[in-house]
């Protein structure tokens, strides 16, 4: 069983996870491109591999757990949290916990081996970020949990370690450190001004042009002010909200262009570089009512997509602090040509 | 010219560092062995491919920037930060911004190219560490600066760009937010509790013995409650200190039997991992002299000893969150081995 485990001076959270010391090391083998693997979970005719489907997306009456479909999310083989693990808050002395309960979810993005999520069709990207959405719904109705995390690794260096194109859901039982500091700070800021943070920051480079890859009526692509790693962009939603499960299927489907633009550029212009993609979003629930009351007004959804071709090394670790050899305005401006 | 800036929305500072990129990736030859390498400009006999050293610990009368030395302390070639900068501290609307200001330095920690910290003699180590100790009461002088931080990555995967074996120190403008947390939370902790946190929490530990991998009358050497990282070590002096600076020659040299002990264990137990050393000191001064006043009292220096065997990927990023496979408890059992 896993347990969260606080570290008592900074308040930072672990998942002490003894079980996923045994998942197998696939990632050495990703040179290979052919459309299926035998050995591999993720590929079409090899639904018995994972454990039962969650939910997927396919032809119409398709058998679960069977081919035909074009996303499927699965629960994780090796899951960090479980929710069958009843929740327990424990302290003793400086030193607290609480059981590993949450959620581990893969969602894996095609039925093919070859092909990666830049590559996509938008119709299939946009199943993507459905089941993102979906997810997240049915995730909130378990209220022992707090927070709910969308991301994607893609390529070894960013931590995938297997190579069929797939993102991760983990849902925990606590509010992680670094999402309280950007609602601590964006509650903070509204309490002052009665504005979102967020939206400030959009209007502020709107005006200042000089970060800005992309707007159109819905969204704004940016070439983030203080990147941590070059060519780090945030997609931003121009509406003011908070929670990511209420966007509709119509601005989906736009979001979806724009992630196949972003993703396709960097390929183009950095050579399919590995990646994380960052869903920001509200917190599912936190333990302060009051808190919860003003979320919706002064937090706001965002991607956060951070290219991995520099290093994060002791200096980075030891401060917070990142060393980012590319600036922000001239990856906009490289960037901007693939939005053409 | 590099330049700070802060996040607009969580506060994190990033060095954008354009110069940085043209640095050369020689870490891709680290397989060689010989005790020195010709374009190695870490080794004995290349010091003309430094710039000129700041200082050197060698044979009497031996001249500057010429064999015959055991530590090299030598300005970084590809500096993120350069002291001739002049400070300007820059607002725009929510947008904020710091000269690169600072000093980036090179720790060269022995002269033989195919020899790592740990196998180094203690004497060797205890001029490692006088060297770190030297630089930082010398830093300490130019009052522009904040904060110096000591460390030391290992191996390419733990970032290190050049294999000769060194450390590293930077000197920032502004305190970073990680060091900041970790002030902030002990002196909270002080001024509700009149205690240092760290002081507590060794006495718990000790109390606890479950993670106590050794101890002597000067030192505790501790498997981390929340380590982040399978096998991370920090190693905190008993005596209430803040400042590293301040620690006599002769504790010098009991530390460096410790970290000897801990390195060894290290490449014994899981093969040369890479790792990543950090110094945990008090900033060299605050903005806020309302805080300088109780620093001493409410922090304590130490180490933190990251082994890098798992790779940090999006949830890491995205949460704050670390996953680790090993029970600190474990790691503890482990390691106990070594300093018998």
């Amino acid at each position: 069983m896993s347990e969260l485990r606080r570290d008592p001076i900074v308040g930072r959270w672990v998942i002490i996870a003894p079980e996923r010391g045994l998942r197998p090391h696939f990632a050495k083998v990703e040179a290979r491109k052919d459309s299926k693997i035998e050995n591999c979970p993720f590929c079409e005719g090899n639904e018995s591999k994972t454990p039962p489907e969650i939910i997927a997306y396919g032809a119409p009456g398709r058998e679960p757990n069977t081919p035909g479909w074009d996303v499927r999310v699965i629960p994780n083989k090796f899951p960090a949290l479980r929710v069958e693990a009843d929740i327990e808050r424990l302290g003793f002395g400086l030193l607290d916990k609480v059981s590993g309960t949450g959620a581990h979810e893969v969602v894996v993005e095609t039925p093919r081996h070859d092909i990666t999520l830049g590559e996509l069709s938008e119709d299939n990207i946009t199943l993507v970020l459905r089941a993102w959405k979906e997810r997240i719904i049915d995730l909130d109705k378990d209220d022992r949990l707090r927070y709910a995390l969308v991301f994607k690794n893609k390529g070894i260096e960013a931590g995938a370690s297997l190579p069929h194109s797939h993102s991760q859901i983990i849902a925990t039982p606590i509010t992680p450190m670094v999402v309280k500091e950007e609602l601590n700070a964006s509650k903070e800021y509204y309490c002052e001004k009665e504005r979102c943070i967020f939206c400030d920051y959009i209007y502020q480079e709107l005006r200042d042009k000089k970060r800005v890859i992309y707007q159109d009526e819905h969204y704004v692509v940016l070439s983030a002010y203080a990147a941590r790693f070059p060519y780090e962009v945030w997609i931003l939603p121009k509406e003011h909200l908070a929670d990511f499960q209420l966007v509709s299927d119509e601005k989906l489907y736009i979001l979806a262009g724009l992630l196949k633009k972003l993703l396709g550029g960097y390929k183009e212009i950095l050579g399919d570089p590995p990646y994380n993609l960052l869903l920001h979003n509200a917190p599912l629930r936190t333990p302060r009512p009051g808190y919860w009351l003003t979320v919706e007004e002064d937090y706001h959804w965002h991607f956060e997509i951070l290219p991995r071709l520099t290093r994060v090394a002791g200096f980075e670790w030891g401060t917070g602090f990142y060393i980012n050899p590319v600036t922000p305005e001239h990856a906009c401006k490289v960037l901007k040509k693939v939005f053409k």
